[in-house]
């Protein structure tokens, strides 16, 4: 364990696989070492930005992430990258696939890629995601950027924890940006319009402009900060650098106002609770099966509530 | 109480909209009244067909479900339509607005139209929903429709407590649909294709193609129903007898195999656990000031993990 948190802390790339792997672990003995393992890294950990990076499929996200990322470590900076898949809740299948998508970033030696499947255990993913990202942390990476698809509940989830959240949308389909503003677009720090080139240069513009808009009309989601939204092509290397710049700006601004700091310590309250969660279902599966498998039997038979049966079984831990 | 319910019994508006307005209710006293309202009214559930109906605005969502509507009480069914506003978390404003967006329907005596902002609680609001539903179905609704954006959580919960998840998607756009395929049309029974009219009318073959062909790659969401698609135009009222059709097959097919009453247990067994986990927390947070404040500070300032302090809130209720 000593030697493993020591190696995290140099940054060695097989002990981070190593110690995300022991993360997702569902073993309890694994469980249990992640979360030693965590503790004795939370004094490393504070120092990096940590963004979240939304957009549905072919919103050109990881041609965007591969841009990006080479740009900040050709200036020296560390880049992490960890995607969140939701592979369906039935199939449990793989959108994104591998790091093959980002295969130049997934070779550099600055750059560390991981994909982690959601499985549908929102809970649990949040957890895992947020655990990796506290070990990349530790290991000094400069920039981490948590990735999802922009189709589920993966995004707020994910909102949860980073500094500032990032949201790509493609230039076409008025609907489609009418669908993923209002539930995405208030949770976004920073609004990049991808794939402003060739034919959709203009489309591009309205967009933007149509963006703007619909943000003026939402409340702020901080007092300190108005919501930039760029234009950018990653295929062309376009407006890459702006995103930096906005990404900078934002931390300067939102340290000097202390939301910075403020927005971190409330995630890390909201996390209490999420955990408190899971831990009471599994206390409560784990000791009472006959009064589970009774009060079951009277709800799926129409006899009580599941509010009078959820009741009965908070009472048997708790009393 | 016993007014209300016999009122409501009898299909008053009046009392349904007192009934709804009182499961909505955060008083304390007015949740008592609810669930006992509700456990009274429970043997009186069971025999309405539940429809889940998802898509992002525009679509046409209040179109369809006005003419939908309409020709189900033309045929003498009478037809209740809920519809949950994912007001945003932050403003708290609402997307969809009122009732007026259905006006025929509103003004039809066989149906009913009641629109619930969802502030942001995705439990609170999936239990107002689902009990508001038991007491249409008391109230002898023969056709429960829950309307949901699309865009948020919204869905999976409402999957949750229906019979047939129906998404209604427009033509256009490939981006949209490949976006809103993978992680709604999973839990979708019947996918509509709706604009199937004037210039879209080759988009919609098109589209219904593509899903037909994405169904195919998905695991089946039940082994005795295959998705159906299907194209529609709300505003030239075609297709619309086409749905009532395949709802109503459905509902015969799953029936017939057990799946339909299968279903509706295991969805009763699912919300058990989700109040649970609603009362858990209530519980702590109403006992345990000092301790959760000195927990909170200690994860605030990176003392210990997020885990660690939900553990020792687990204790304190629990030991």
């Amino acid at each position: 364990m000593r030697d493993l948190v020591d190696q995290i802390i140099s940054g060695n790339r097989r002990a981070l696989a190593k110690a995300i792997t022991l993360i997702e672990s569902s073993h309890p003995d694994h469980q249990i070492e992640a979360q030693e393992l965590l503790s004795k890294l939370l004094c490393f950990t504070g120092k990096s930005i940590r963004l979240g990076l939304s957009g549905i499929p072919g919103v050109g996200k990881s041609t965007l992430i591969e841009t990006f990322g080479k740009m900040l470590t050709s200036q020296g900076l560390q880049v992490a990258v960890l995607t969140i898949d939701p592979s369906s809740k039935i199939s449990g299948g793989s959108i994104l696939g591998d790091k093959t998508r980002m295969e130049q970033l997934a070779r550099d030696d600055m750059a560390f890629i991981r994909s982690s499947p959601s499985k549908g255990i929102l809970g649990g993913v949040a957890r895992h995601t947020r655990d990796a990202m506290m070990i990349l942390e530790a290991a000094g990476f400069d920039v981490i950027i948590i990735e999802t698809v922009g189709v589920g509940q993966s995004e707020v989830a994910v909102a949860e924890f980073v500094d500032m959240f990032l949201l790509l949308l493609s230039p076409g389909g008025g609907d489609e940006l009418q669908g993923i503003k209002r539930g995405i677009m208030e949770i976004a720090d920073l609004v990049i319009i991808n794939k402003a080139d060739g034919d959709f240069k203009n489309a591009a513009v309205i967009a933007a402009a149509d963006c703007r808009n619909a943000l003026h009309l939402m409340q702020a989601k901080s007092p300190n900060w108005t919501v930039k939204v760029l234009q950018t092509s990653a295929l062309e290397n376009r407006g890459i650098e702006e995103i930096w710049d906005t990404i900078q700006s934002f931390k300067e601004i939102m340290i000097k106002s202390g939301e910075f700091e403020a927005r971190r310590q409330q995630q890390n309250i909201s996390a209490i609770w999420s955990e408190v969660n899971t831990l009471l279902l599994d206390q409560i599966k784990g000791q009472n099966f006959d009064k589970i498998d009774a009060l079951e039997q009277a709800v799926k038979n129409n006899k009580i509530t599941p509010l009078e049966a959820a009741k009965e079984l908070l009472n048997s831990v708790t009393d």
